[in-house]
């Protein structure tokens, strides 16, 4: 394996951390280009976890024993480590951790949505929100009876934000936008539809699950009042979700899941809550996964998200430039450049998108295949599926390339 | 470190899988007695889900590629483990995978509670409630305008089955009743409340996170409607809860929160569900925990949850006895036998139990101090908080000895 991009990230030395790419199924080595849909965890983050159970295991909350000492003070920590991770400068006063990124969602939307929604009010999303955004506002709405509108998405895969300024209005409650589309790679401009969410004086929740782990992200430049991303995409563990939130609101927000470690005061009558985050966490926390992102974000801020970023894109330009030069590619979202983040999804003419991602398993090519969580917006494409590859900081132009005839042998069985 | 019961467990054999209980504070042994805020984990369960990242981590549902396949086998057939672990018959169908114990009580809550509960309607609670279930069905029924009633504790921290009948009766609608007392140590007679409530056509929720790391648990046998566990309690990770519900009222039910993976067809208006569990269980689920806590299953079951119970059982009954010779020890709960589980709360005479806790920290021994998240049923017994001592299979007499001399300690210092 040679250093493909050494002036962005050293891919060979990177590649060692990961003992699952080594995996080989049939005598073929595994291309893993399936990171949309979770990254893999290098050994820093898993060792972390493990040495956390190792040594210091133990149940959080005011715990008097050491253990417990040493347990909370990694799990709080984590929270002013994670919020530092993407430029909240408030600490854990401004960061819950939940069990994914669709929690975080449900939180807003519970908490938050459910209070201030009314006969009326407007959610407007974008056309390419992923169901974990989309679902839970058009429910929540359901229930108060508001309404969800949809910023179009354009012919290039861009937000229309013609449409968006249209939108945006008086009745607008909350905007609610993905930061990187999952199924475009567009990178959209939320901060400009912060500033059209506020000139309206409502809301911008940006579910960053798929732009936190592969650009630099800076709630606060962004001026986001939420902003939600997981574990299991950037290096990190499964279990473990975050959600930014400006502190104010989640003062002003009441907790929507009720339990031990987030009250202050209980009653058989009644109860009252304790502090922002922890009055957002009831239950025994995931104490272990809260060690695990935190030695993440050490772990992709020792490489350098700008790094990591060019990387990606070096690499998905390289995918994008091959896959046009065939006719019978579709190619959705937007060209490289500083509109598109590390993925790519596309279909072949004559080549279900399930069939191409069956066939790439069989040279060990681990792609997606399906609506990746974003039916109406393939709805609105005209495709019931899609094939995604996507990248990371481990992935290389030789992997690339395996695609690339992973695609030419489906061609051929297909022709 | 002797066998001191080698008739139920090995101790020596099983303390070598706990790298932890080697840890020394100030020169002194670890003495872990808080193992009802959390068990410690064994190597086959953390290296299990070492392995996991290492060698199988994807995310699942449908992924046609090979680590895909084996993730959402591992995370599917998790669910069958711990149906079967706790005596459910149908599979994942009657198992859903949660963040904890309070998440089940809450999904519950929700998904149930804020469809069928209205004026009128009673909850009928324990006052030995955990804040898990207490806080979060008193809310609810807030929210719905029904009530709670709570079933009374004896003098000997046994419930009151007069009152219990009573109390359950037409306007009931559910009965929530902790299986294990995480602070009285009372073993509720569960099958009896279920047989009470059922009689009344109303249903049982069972918080069973003291009773399924202990004991050998059989949801059919209690009969009960839901139950409730997680894996930080019976030697598995954090991140995960577990929520065992009869097939055709998880059925019945809808979801409470929304996103990706639990749904069946998306469009910009609506929203149709998958099957069960998976409509509960949206986003990106905890698949490495459930790989942890199905290890844990194996563990505990390989080791026999009938040998755990007789050795807890002799501790704590060693504890109680020697705890008992003295005059200023005062004790909440049953005595030893089929009532108590392996867990004794207690006050000593001028010494508040954050000192106690204190003094024991010193010595090494950790022991949990405050109001164990049943602050009303504190109020009722008098105290603002108790020591509690708790026990595992891990531990031995000697670590026993080594808490009664702390407590002697703590006699001389605040004598």
């Amino acid at each position: 394996m040679s250093r493909q991009t050494a002036e962005t990230v050293d891919v060979e030395a990177i590649r060692e951390e990961y003992p699952i790419l080594e995996r080989e199924f049939d005598g073929e080595d595994l291309v893993y280009l399936d990171n949309a849909a979770t990254t893999q965890t290098p050994e820093p983050v898993v060792s972390a976890m493990s040495d956390y159970y190792r040594e210091q295991n133990a149940n959080v909350h005011r715990g008097i024993h050491h253990l417990s000492q040493e347990a909370s003070v990694a799990y709080e920590d984590a929270h002013d480590r994670l919020a530092e991770f993407v430029g909240a400068s408030g600490g854990r006063e401004e960061m819950v951790f939940t069990k994914n990124t669709t929690e975080s969602e449900n939180l807003v939307a519970y908490a938050w949505g459910m209070r201030e929604l009314g006969p009326g009010d407007e959610v407007v999303l974008t056309e390419m929100e992923h169901h974990a955004s989309l679902v839970t506002w058009q429910q929540i709405a359901k229930r108060t009876g508001a309404d969800c509108r949809y910023i179009r998405v354009d012919d290039d895969g861009r937000l229309d934000m013609d449409h968006a300024e249209e939108l945006i209005g008086e009745d607008t409650e909350m905007v609610s936008a993905v930061h990187v589309s999952n199924t475009l790679g567009t990178i959209n401009p939320v901060s400009e539809l912060a500033d059209l969410a506020h000139a309206n004086d409502s809301y911008i929740f940006v579910d960053g699950a798929q732009a936190v782990p592969n650009q630099p992200v800076d709630v606060e430049a962004i001026d986001a009042d939420f902003y939600a991303f997981s574990g299991h995409k950037m290096a990190g563990p499964t279990g473990i979700g975050c959600l930014y939130g400006k502190s104010h609101l989640l003062e002003e927000m009441e907790p929507y899941l009720y339990g031990g470690g987030m009250i202050r005061k209980v009653t058989f009558e009644d109860s009252t809550w304790d502090e922002v985050p922890w009055k957002f966490e009831p239950g025994t926390p995931p104490i272990a996964e809260a060690v695990g992102i935190h030695a993440a974000a050490d772990y992709l801020d020792g490489i350098g998200l700008e790094r990591i970023r060019e990387h990606e894109n070096e690499l998905v330009t390289y995918a994008y430039d091959r896959l046009t030069e065939h006719d019978d590619v579709e190619i959705y979202g937007p060209e490289p450049g500083p509109d598109r983040g590390g993925l790519v999804s596309f279909n072949i003419d004559g080549v279900h998108a399930h069939d191409l991602a069956s066939i790439m398993n069989d040279h060990a090519v681990a792609i997606r295949a399906g609506d990746h969580c974003t039916q109406p917006l393939h709805d609105e494409l005209g495709v019931a599926a899609s094939a995604r590859a996507s990248f990371y900081l481990y992935n290389t132009r030789e992997e690339v390339d395996a695609l690339l005839e992973g695609i030419d042998d489906a061609r051929e069985l297909f022709a």
